[in-house]
């Protein structure tokens, strides 16, 4: 993708990389739209397609498989939208709030549409095998990437003692809340318990707008 | 089904009543294995049947549709599994052990094949108005459930503050640990999670093996 030259940073492509580009991203985005609409059992890659306004031609030539569309999906869109947290969380303020904010940043990323299309697709996978094997590599990458990406937004200095158990927890108790959400709108509940959570994280030494940094 | 008397606290049913309850049981059980092994799609009215050996007529009889089964079958192993998690936790010691136990317990419970089966019916809801509809009210009163369930194992006061709280973190957290679990085996990483997560507890006072029942 980077063979033909780049300027100022930017890759140079050529336009029918361009076009691929697009097509891919497009098909990427439908998918979870459609996971988020129809769940997974009404998510086929001829709707896909349909919906992105793709030829089938297409969508085949570039993800051939429903199982290599979903994957590539979730893994492109859970990129893009790290990417755009950390875009986000860059101007915040320092500060007390900071570590509010970056809070309810995170728990938006485990209630928003992704969230939803990805669990679609894990629970998919665990009662079929192949899928199963194909997602269990990609679950570890996008799991180690939002807990660095949590890290890094809340400033953790991981040698602290209990700042690791305490940014996985952050992160497994917003995977709980996401699921609380699924059926109902939770969210007077959980923004008084995050609340509460926040101030445990402010409380802890090693967390930037924690214990340490107020001193 | 408490019409025909009771001698010392047991309801005599007629054998046509006791074959009743056994049948639906056997129903309720054969719902739950079929939602782990196969999931939701691969769950139908047909295939609980065969396996708890009942026959289509009386499986029409007692849950006529997929939607009324499973929603029995989620019902009711949550309130049997509740059952069992309090009479276990009625012969622990007390003391500091006890918090750790109970903690325990409710991870099991969150991992278990009671968990899976509900995250299915929950997640094939989400798309289908119906059941969702149904499934909502249910929801509520489970959940309702396993909080009265934890604040009576934790000895919880929750007038005291940030303790109802506590309690619902630590559901909502056990909640995002079983989805972590889903797909692989996240018990090491589970167990040392949960190792803080219990000093945490412990050293909240308005908890039965917390801070204020050391003093």
């Amino acid at each position: 993708m980077f063979l033909y030259g780049q300027a100022e940073g930017v890759p140079v492509r050529t336009p029918q990389q361009e076009r691929s580009r697009v097509t891919q991203a497009r098909l990427l985005e439908s998918t979870v739209e459609c996971l988020v609409e129809h769940g997974w059992s009404g998510t086929t890659t001829t709707v896909v397609a349909a919906r992105a306004g793709v030829s089938r031609g297409a969508q085949l030539h570039h993800y051939p498989t429903k199982s290599e569309l979903v994957m590539a999906a979730v893994e492109h869109l859970a990129e893009r939208r790290a990417a755009e947290i950390r875009q986000e969380a860059a101007v915040l303020p320092a500060g007390p709030q900071r570590l509010d904010r970056v809070v309810d940043m995170l728990a938006a990323a485990f209630t928003g549409p992704l969230f939803v299309a990805a669990l679609e697709v894990w629970v998919a996978a665990r009662t079929d095998p192949d899928l199963r094997a194909a997602l269990v590599p990609l679950e570890a990458r996008v799991g180690r990437e939002m807990h660095r990406l949590a890290v890094d937004l809340l400033g953790a200095d991981e040698r602290a003692p209990g700042v690791r158990e305490a940014v996985q927890a952050t992160l497994d108790l917003l995977r709980g809340l996401g699921v609380a959400n699924l059926l109902s709108d939770d969210t007077h509940r959980r923004q008084a318990l995050l609340a509460a959570w926040k101030k445990q994280l402010a409380a802890l030494p090693g967390l930037a707008g924690g214990a340490l940094a107020n001193l």
